[in-house]
Order: structure tokens, then C-alpha cells, then sequence
């Protein structure tokens, strides 16, 4: 794996690319961009002069604005990289500045309100290629970021029908070229697929932290002393931007509760089995549910190495 | 934290120790007991041939037997290790054998089923001191423990009114010569803090994996590649043991339905703001359960740095 991505290329695919909104993606993007000579001049731009400021300092792009439109004069790549609920707000105030035959794209884990927020500000000129890079952490801002982010992850392009071909291979080889698997679908699919395996999970990680802080016959110092039972793994989710999440639940409305109302049907089963004791039924689930784990694994996208709250030291494994 | 654990003892604790149900917790404290010199004689006993075979191959245990009732004869310490569900049955079949003055643990998950399954089958001359050390991994059997998986975790107590004060003491010693903090509390307090430490974040977790592996509308293969959107975290926890959960849950049941209430309220609430547009709601909601995680990390119950599926590598931390 390390290999494919050891050498840079000769030469450029873009000779402009500005990140709007310099976050756990956009920083990932840039120092991405860098090590593998992605990009020949590399520009960030963020509203917020403290982020501004701290891009400067860790030296992540070539350029650095706090004015988006500024900053996309003559790029030939913009990805918006802002949380989705600005990101039609951004796109208004950018496509008058934005040069004929650019690329522009997003990151947002939503893409049907993205593509109709941005869609009508945009002239037949530019190409309009969202994109949801599947990849992240817990953890937020520009100092959060790392080049191998995207390594063996899957990113979703959405082009909206009748996009240019050219414009496509090209976004594609970009997230190609910095690790990623790309996967094309349309904007209502990605929103349906992302539902259930990113949306829904947070929210039920969210909303589980927030009934064991409610608590009163249980202190909130028991729930974190004991929290190593599994209660752990949901809070480390439900640590990551309140905004850019609060945002996704806002934009991705009707597949959510679609598949929130599974979830709680299901629930109502596995409740009522526990009610009336039909070990049999939970056993058959508890089963059924480790072949999608060792899936997972396999294909690389998780560590099969046990989690127990600490990093594997040589002590810490198996003996 | 190493040093305290570093030099095994002078003089063991017991002279006899046996482990009944050789799993992941049993072989980690037959591999922590030796590593400290906490017991002279190690005795593993388990109804599996297989597992018997395998004690005996990885040499964890001094003396291995399928028969527990052999197996306890002349032991000052014994820890069931078995699932929950039959830790009765086992009590009932070694009780006849045990010396006078033994100490009788466990190590279940629910305590007040346990205290009920157990105690009549004891005379007056058993310590019956319950535990439930709160640590583990997703992996089950003899292969899957490790000396040090009780190192800065909990281990609760519950010993009965009118308990030998000695006996306790004694236990407490054990659990904390493996590295536990030792917490005491009553069975039934025990099963309300696991219920939503523990219990319902794995139920959660079993149910959205089965609610994801039974859609029409999202394949299975998609659920897969994209599952590092947050999905893939649950997958770890729901491949935990289906006969030990399965028996957590029947026994639990109280606690349990009590604490599932309260989620599914509060998830009502959520489900409503997302309908509703209520963003103001769900941003509050999402910055709260963060101070939580903060607490987590600064009480060691988990590791701070940023998991996204791999382990870390020099290359994955922020730069």
C-alpha cells in the first residue's frame, strides 16, 4: 500500500487548487496534495482569521485567504470543504470569481441538498462535481489533518447527469492519486447509503451519551469509570463538530428518519425478546451480526487488532 | 503505571486458585496471576475438551481439568468464569467440593441474577464474594487474554451483608495486584450502572448492524465499504460473544427495559428536532456529549488519539 503512494507525480494534475474551509478534510487534502505533487500552487481559504493564521504557521498551502473569492481567481480546482450548511452560501458568493472550465467540488456527507444549493448559482461553464471522501476522525480544525487520510478509504462521486467526462476522470484520478477508491452513484443514493452507515450511527452514539448524562440514579462519575464496558466506543463518536454534524441531520432529513424508523422497529423486536426471554432470537442476531464485522476487517476497513481503550503495546496482545 | 506492576510478589496471595471457564477474563487473570506471583498453584477447568487441549498447550495453568468439582478440591480461590447464564448450574455442581473457608467469585456482567443462581447452594463455611471486573475486548477463548487487560480498570465488587470482612479484603487485594481499581457497591446498584455503561450500548450496537445488514435499498457490500463513516465502530462491538450477551441480556432484563425506556424517550426527542428543523436543539445535544468524552480520555478509560481504522502509523498522526 505504502508504495503506491511513495513517489510523487512529475507533474501536476491541477496548477490552482483552493480549499475553502481548512478543517479535518481540507488540511488532509492539502498536505495529500503536497507529498504527492498533486497541485503546482496550493491555496487555503478559511472565514476565520485564526485558522488563517495557524495555516500559515504549519505551512499546509502556498497561498493563504480569508476571503473565498479572492482566492479562487484563476484556480482550475475548488473544493468546498465548509460544513454543509454553508456550503450553498459559499458557492453564491464564489461563482461569480470562479474561471470558465474549472472543477468545483465539495467534501459534504450530504449530497442531494448540496447539489441544490450550489446547482442554480452556477454558470454552464464551470463543472460541478460533488464528492463525499468516506474518512475522518474525531477530531476537528486544521492541525487535525494528516496525508494519509484518505489511504484505502472510499470516496463517492455524485455528477449530476450530463457532466463533463473529462472534468469527472479528472476529480477521480485526484482522489485516486491521494489513496482513495472512488465509487460513482447518484446524490439520493449516497444520502440512503450514508444514512445508515454514518448518519444513524451518530446519532444513536449521540443520543446515548446524553441519556447516561441524565441520570439520576447512576452518577455521571460512574458512567465514566465503568465506561470501558462499551459505553466508550459510542462517546468518541459523539465527540466529533457539533456543527458539521448538526448540519447533516438538518440536509439529509427524509433518509435519516427512513432509516431511524428501521432502526426503532428493530429495536421494539430485540426489546420485546428481552421482555419474554427468547434467548434464541438474540442469540440468532448476536451471531448474524459477526459475519459483517469480519467483512468489515477483511476488506480493510477497520484493524481486526482488539480495542480495549489503550494503544497495543507488545504486552498488550495476545500471548 | 508499568512500575507499579513490574515485580511479582514475594509470597503468593493463595495457594490454590481455580479458574472455571477458561475465556477471555479467565485466561488473562491465570496469565496476571503468574506474572505477579499472586497464586502458587494455577488451575484451569473447563467442560471443553478443546479448550482443556489448548490450556494445556499455551501452559497457562499448573493443573487443567474438564471436571470443575475435581478441580476445586483444596482451593482457598474460586472464579467462575462462565457465561452468566450458567453459573447456577456450575455453583450447584462444585459447591459439595469446596474447602471450608474457600473464597467463591465470579466475574459476570449481571450480579444480582448471579447472587440469586449461586447462594443457595452454599453453606455458611464459602466466602461468596461476586466481581465483575469491567474490561475486555471484542475476542472470546483461552488465545484472546492478555496479563494486563485489568491495568487502570475497574473491578466492582458486591459483596453480601453480613460478607467476611477478611474474605473481602482479600479480594480487593487480588483484583488490585492485577492492576484494578476497586470499586464495592450492591448487586442491584452494579446492574443499573452496567445496564447503561454496558448493556444497552451493546443492544444498540447488535441492533443498527442487523437493521443495516437487512435493508433492500443499500447492499450489503455497500454497507461494507463505506462503513468508516462511523457504522464500522458499532461492528466491533456487536462481534462480542452471542452466548455471553445473550445470557447479559436474560438477566439483566430489569435494568435493562428501564434504561432502554429512557433511550428510546430521548431518541423520540431527537428524531423530532431532525423532522422539525431544530437545529439550535441538536447543536446542544452534540457539544454536551463532548465534555463527557473529555472526561473519558483525562481518566485513562480510553486512548485520545484519533481512531479512523487503522492503527497509528508515523505517517497517520496530524503533522
Amino acid at each position: 500500500m505504502a508504495d503506491r503512494f511513495a513517489k510523487p507525480l512529475q507533474e501536476p494534475l491541477f496548477q490552482r487548487m483552493v480549499i475553502v474551509g481548512v478543517g479535518l478534510i481540507g488540511s488532509s487534502l492539502l498536505r495529500a496534495a503536497r507529498q504527492r505533487n498533486l497541485v503546482k500552487t496550493l491555496v487555503a481559504a478559511d472565514l476565520s482569521e485564526s485558522v488563517c493564521t495557524r495555516v500559515r504557521e504549519i505551512g499546509i498551502a502556498d497561498e493563504v485567504f480569508q476571503d473565498a473569492k479572492a482566492a479562487v481567481v484563476g484556480a482550475d480546482l475548488v473544493i468546498l470543504c465548509t460544513p454543509v450548511g454553508c456550503i450553498g452560501a459559499v458557492a453564491a458568493d464564489i461563482a461569480p470569481h470562479l474561471a470558465a472550465g474549472a472543477i468545483l467540488s465539495d467534501v459534504g456527507s450530504v449530497k442531494a441538498s448540496v447539489v441544490t444549493a450550489v446547482q442554480p448559482h452556477l454558470s454552464d461553464k464551470i463543472h460541478f462535481i460533488p464528492a463525499h471522501p468516506v474518512a475522518g476522525t474525531e477530531y476537528s480544525g486544521p492541525d487535525a489533518g494528516f496525508s494519509t487520510l484518505f489511504v484505502d478509504r472510499w470516496c463517492i462521486l455524485t455528477p449530476p447527469e450530463g457532466a463533463d467526462t473529462e472534468a469527472t476522470q479528472k476529480l477521480e484520478q485526484f482522489w485516486s492519486e491521494v489513496g482513495s477508491n472512488v465509487e460513482v452513484m447518484t446524490p439520493a443514493h449516497h444520502d440512503l447509503v450514508l444514512a445508515i452507515t454514518s448518519h444513524v450511527p451518530h446519532l444513536i452514539a449521540y443520543n446515548i451519551v446524553g441519556t447516561a448524562a441524565d441520570l439520576e440514579e447512576v452518577t455521571q462519575s460512574e458512567v465514566i469509570k465503568f465506561s470501558a464496558g462499551g459505553f466508550r466506543d459510542f462517546t468518541r463518536i459523539a465527540s466529533s463538530d457539533p456543527t458539521m454534524w448538526r448540519d447533516i441531520f438538518l440536509n439529509n432529513k427524509d433518509a435519516v428518519l427512513e432509516m431511524l424508523g428501521r432502526f426503532n422497529e428493530d429495536l421494539a423486536a430485540l426489546q420485546r425478546m428481552i421482555r419474554w426471554g427468547d434467548g434464541q432470537g438474540l442469540f440468532d442476531l448476536f451471531t448474524r451480526t459477526r459475519a459483517i464485522r469480519r467483512s468489515i476487517v477483511a476488506q480493510g476497513q477497520d484493524a481486526a487488532a482488539a480495542d480495549f481503550g489503550r494503544r497495543p503495546t507488545p504486552d498488550s496482545k495476545p500471548q
